[in-house]
């Protein structure tokens, strides 16, 4: 009697089992497939490891984010302390008028003829990328971009439904801009805009006027867009940034990404714009603009003061870069079997080391190994590869420690390769 | 000789343009079919004539914007002021933990059972909607919504490349949720959610318990998301707000849409909310949030603060939009032929005039008229319905501003009524 008890209480568990199943299945509406596509961040997606190590007391240094530990400038900070606002209201669509005027003399300055008339201040350079492929592509159009590249253009390709159409550049050319002849193979009747990051994240390449001519070139023949993200314009070293709005015969082709975030070290406050001459691309920005209402206001007053920055604070932050850059590259280079070209520009480098598998060595760093209590958390680098298998024995790591750190994480990892059981020569 | 001389350069000038027209039309990419597709905000169409009006010295009462004058709590302001950030840094894309969890226990505490890993903060309800519409539908899906709606809904459906369909509400009916029937006329293959506005902007109506429970029904049979826009949740006058997230049975059909912009005054912080049991819809959100890496830092401070916001500023606030909606819709009914519903909820309403042409009066007020020096701004209802032609006569009104301010604005409303060339009775 026990038995068919059980028997029927097992079934019922079974019962209940396929009816939830059922349930869902029959019950519940299915999410959109853009969902399914959108890729989970290859930078953080190692967080849970991280997070583990911590807990069992590990030190894990951060050469996986590009979140720099530089001070915010204090006038920045200050403008936000000493607001006097009562309401924190909507701003301009197109962000704070003041801003602008201010952000286009700055420009100016080094270059750029815009006037705030040819801004529209977005909420980080997210959403001005966001913006570009809304305004200028359509559903199923292509964008080329040279891989490896900053993963995230390809979540906002899919959230607007365009396709990203790689070109690929390598580390044994220390990543320059592949040769018009390997673009030009991929312009297809659907490319509508080429997309640069300069100087580039991942790999720390700073494409030089010659290249960028090239580029306006091709933009020109084939009639595209040229977007270009330069939010690390301020990190370049030992050479003068080129920017796209600088080449001639491409008014109307040009857009220009940027944000303040890496400048002032304030990934925080989301404030980015999209610079174009292209009236057109204005007035539909604009709309967009207008749909979400207007970029952060608190952002917007520290963005605007931080124009005001003392040249001193860039000459510190800029020799602390190179010092840390060449630290860590010559270090890298001399660990037996590590090639890392030397970045020049932004604070990434990708570094080829001697291994089967950067995921599993990336996940390996953090699950199985410590170096005295400590280890290292890395971006493996075939998050910023859209060709399947590319960057397997590359890394991608950020140079924003202090010196110190930075020594006793390249001990670890050198420590790391040494015993890491998918080494390969 | 000078005849030929200027006949040529004339020729040349009409060459010119002729090169020009045919340069723009060969050379230049075209922009992108949803830049077409995008509206022009209703509300902000008509700032031109008001610009212009000021400059003609004459005041202008903006009864079209939902911008209110109450201040920020002292709270909230305080937090950003005193803030001891050193950088201002990345957060968790799904916003700072410790704001999530303090804003999941005053959810808690109104009867809206979460926890904090049911909570992605966005950059503004905003946001929030444009990833309910991301996740939840694919391009060519179909979102059912009530006219009049929030005009940027469908500035986000287009951004998703999915669409609306309205079903109508009518002023004679209070602007009071169609019945089941006239829903389900709508439902088809490619209905995937329903959008509610709850209190509603533009109508100010409030769906009771009944009205939303018979929405749960249709989402469970049709299986359906069922989305709820609740932004105005504190402005409810003389009933008790009901939420989505209460409705039993439809855990995972639901998806609250909520901002902290009218609740603290402080629309410029740009801080909303996505919540949701469905554990799917909150993986693939995230990924949309880590796209754009993260929402405002400094807004997540006032907000997190603001959740401290004493009872008194509510009760304050309570009592003096009371007394705004109430002297307001008292004056406008008695207006001869003029109609406006009791408002239960937000801070607008739509009234309903003896007039032509809602848009030609909109711009006749700013532009052709004015008493004692002084005009309203008003939205014309036009832009808040779908179907061409409905709410020719009818306008959006807000009752944002202070009562004095309010009188003059209904006394000019009242003249410009007497004498507007398009009365109709």
């Amino acid at each position: 009697m026990r038995k068919i008890i059980f028997m029927l209480s097992e079934f019922e568990y079974i019962w209940n089992a396929k009816l939830s199943v059922l349930y869902k299945f029959t019950v519940m509406p299915k999410i959109s497939e853009k969902a399914g596509m959108m890729p989970a961040s290859p930078i953080r997606k190692l967080v849970p490891y991280a997070e583990a190590a911590k807990r069992r007391g590990v030190k894990v240094y951060h050469l996986n984010i590009g979140q720099p530990d530089i001070h915010t400038p204090e006038i920045a900070l200050n403008a936000v302390k000493n607001m006097d606002l009562k309401v924190i209201e909507y701003t301009h669509s197109a962000g704070n008028e003041s801003y602008r005027r201010k952000l286009a003399e700055s420009y100016r300055k080094i270059g750029i003829d815009i006037d705030h008339t040819e801004i529209i201040v977005t909420t980080g350079g997210s959403e001005a990328v966001l913006f570009a492929f809304m305004t200028c592509l359509n559903p199923g159009e292509e964008v080329i971009t040279f891989e490896p590249f900053y993963a995230n253009y390809n979540g906002f390709a899919i959230t607007a439904g365009v396709k990203i159409v790689p070109v690929r550049s390598f580390i044994k050319d220390d990543f320059a801009l592949p040769s018009i002849d390997e673009i030009e193979k991929k312009i297809t009747p659907k490319t509508k805009a080429i997309l640069i990051c300069n100087p580039n994240n991942p790999t720390g390449a700073l494409y030089s006027k010659e290249e960028l001519m090239k580029l306006g070139e091709i933009v020109k023949k084939h009639k595209l867009f040229l977007f270009s993200d330069e939010v690390y314009r301020e990190f370049c070293y030992g050479a003068e940034h080129f920017s796209v709005m600088q080449l001639e015969g491409i008014r109307d082709n040009a857009v220009l990404l940027d944000s303040v975030s890496k400048r002032y070290s304030m990934c925080g406050v989301r404030i980015g714009a999209l610079i174009t001459h292209n009236k057109e691309i204005l007035a539909a920005a604009l709309k967009f603009a207008q749909a979400r209402l207007c970029p952060p206001e608190l952002g917007q007053l520290a963005a605007e003061a931080a124009l005001d920055t003392p040249k001193e604070y860039f000459r510190e932050v800029y020799d602390e870069y190179i010092a840390r850059r060449d630290f860590m590259v010559n270090t890298l280079n001399q660990m037996p079997g590590v090639y890392c070209p030397l970045p020049r520009g932004a604070f990434y480098t990708v570094v080829k080391l001697p291994i089967d598998d950067a995921d599993r060595f990336a996940q390996w760093l953090l699950e199985d190994f410590n170096y005295k209590n400590q280890t290292v958390m890395v971006a493996p680098a075939t998050g910023f590869y859209f060709t399947p298998g590319a960057g397997k024995n590359e890394l991608r790591v950020a140079y924003v420690l202090k010196i110190d750190d930075l020594r006793n994480a390249m001990e670890t990892l050198a420590e790391a390769l040494k015993v890491y059981p998918g080494r390969v020569d």
